[in-house]
């Protein structure tokens, strides 16, 4: 029941896919708890060093004997303007100060570095014989392609257009997530701009499951059984889970992380590109909304994010809700503080009326 | 089979409404035929004269002793500030000169011109005994509710968020239409602002079927049967279709704006200030870029849409799609050019598979 060809290529139980949230929300506890449930578990490996990517990997192996997989991020080419820097660090200075963050040295992006560590993840990924590896913010290059393919690593793109899957599948991935607009977190857009990349579930699903012969799979307010099914009814395969997941016991989010996400209300989030300089769907506080005013000047992705690196850090071991980046998607009321068991068994459950009262 | 409350209460046999949109879209013919094949026909009333709108209502009789329905702008404040006039005058002037509009003489709008005609329209609505009366911009009075439940109207508001459908329900309307960011056209939004409102079905289905008791109708992006049941999965009890009824045979849109759909890509919408003022969802064209530079200063609704009339008109007459409002839902991409037969239909044989697939 609701198993599919995705399901058989994953090798799980059931259509849920933990989403790879990067930043420590995806602990070993979290996705050997997802894969162990009959669902995936996903590593968010995208601020992972290839060290602690390796030791997070065989934490889980010894958790779980069941599948599971990493997301890495994609580097793309980026410029360092100093003036811009400048201009933003003056700004950044405020939060700064009312953290106390003394004598801060800020370490800037290097794209040399970005692409090396990378490379290492990959390296990782394939000696550590993960069998699953997806990819947000691009694809990979034919050559890394060319490498999981004669390791049998089973790989996942990102898209958030028509656009974007077909190029994924082209490149020979094995199946595509679609990152609605309603989705928490980056977004994934690579070719196509942030405007274009805002389209609902319910139009992307069908227009790419219409488009690509690669399984589909759905992200973006996916909370409980009536998302799945719609998801499913609309032509995706699996559906990907990501704030969900985020307030379950077993997850790395910070407490008021979660305790944001619980205490939502339903208009709660915006996209913002202050803490990062890459679009992201996440719950309003005063950073978003006071750094928000700025949102055309400030650096791009991963400049931005390395300017507001020690402003997040020193907010959250401050307990202070209002400098730290407070991911969710568009359906965060919807989340409950249950253990993943609990949560993979309700959805199943739910999932399993739904068709009932249709027909 | 996909018979509920509503279907019963709306007397149709499919849980299908044809979304009313305002512009000679919803001809006689489009909402007879509508009604005639087991969904709901809704006349766009809101540009309509009190006359105009008798008439159609009884061309509609005469073609079909099914229920239909009438969709209302609720009229809302408004100041002209005529700095702001002047200044977009002077940028549309390069438009008018390009189509050759001489001499025009602009009728700006005003209030109390526009609550007459509202309060007109609702008296048609009555007299005519039309069954079914739903509205957009705004919720009407708690006199003019009274009214209608007098008269046995059935009544139905139009929601962006919770906070809206809330406010739907406890006014005593019978259902409440949520449209979800995929939506083409004009957006509702009353309480909350433009970006709050800007939420995917997805999410704002079962947040609101979670806090309201009146049946749910989704409106966005649901162009077949995969859309539909989708949206049934997540808790609504019927799909309201605009951009799958603007290319049948039977609408009146503009042949221009038909094809514009039909040879649509998936990022061809954008949501535009440009043509009327108030946000709306439509397909790129020269007018939507050029004046999109301009979103921020152009004048509120009706304002504006009185400043852009000519020009509308004219390009229509013209052939010309470079300056037509082409209202346009995210999943334009799927339309077809059927009549309102075949597309009722296929639509209630593709709901009818779906559930086959998933259990």
């Amino acid at each position: 029941m609701l198993t599919n060809n995705l399901t058989n290529l994953l090798k799980i139980d059931y259509p849920i896919i933990q989403a790879p949230m990067a930043g420590g929300i995806t602990t070993s506890k979290l996705v050997a708890a997802v894969s162990n449930n009959g669902a995936l578990g996903m590593i968010g490996a995208g601020y992972m060093s290839p060290i602690q990517l390796r030791e997070e990997i065989r934490d889980i192996k010894e958790l779980t004997s069941s599948n599971f997989g990493v997301n890495l991020f994609v580097p793309c080419e980026f410029e360092i303007s100093e003036n811009e820097v400048e201009k933003t660090n003056r700004l950044l200075n405020r939060y700064r100060e009312e953290l106390n963050i003394l004598e801060e040295k800020i370490t800037l992006p290097n794209i040399e570095n970005a692409f090396q560590s990378y490379m290492e993840q990959i390296q990782v990924v394939i000696e550590e014989k993960v069998p699953i590896c997806s990819f947000t913010f691009g694809v990979p290059t034919a050559d890394v392609m060319e490498k999981f393919k004669q390791h049998n690593v089973t790989t996942i793109g990102t898209a958030t257009t028509v656009a974007e899957a077909i190029s994924i599948e082209k490149l020979g991935m094995d199946a595509v997530v679609v990152q609605g607009s309603e989705a928490g977190g980056h977004r994934g857009n690579f070719i196509s701009n942030h405007e274009e990349s805002l389209v609902g579930l319910m139009s992307l699903i069908p227009q790419v499951a219409d488009t690509v012969s690669i399984p589909v799979i759905a992200a973006g307010g996916i909370m409980d059984g009536r998302g799945l099914m719609a998801a499913l009814c609309l032509g995706a395969k699996a559906g990907q889970m990501g704030t969900a997941f985020l307030t379950c016991e077993e997850s790395g989010a910070h407490p008021l992380h979660k305790e944001a996400i619980l205490h939502s209300k339903d208009v709660d989030t915006t996209l913002t590109r202050t803490f990062s300089g890459k679009w992201a769907r996440g719950i309003n506080n005063k950073f978003t909304m006071q750094m928000g005013k700025f949102e055309g000047t400030i650096p791009n992705f991963p400049i931005q994010n390395a300017l507001t690196k020690s402003i997040r850090k020193a907010s959250a071991n401050q307990n202070n809700k209002e400098y730290m980046s407070l991911w969710a998607g568009q359906n965060a009321k919807l989340a409950r503080g249950e253990t993943v068991e609990q949560l993979v068994q309700r959805v199943m459950d739910e999932a399993r009326i739904v068709p009932d009262n249709l027909v």
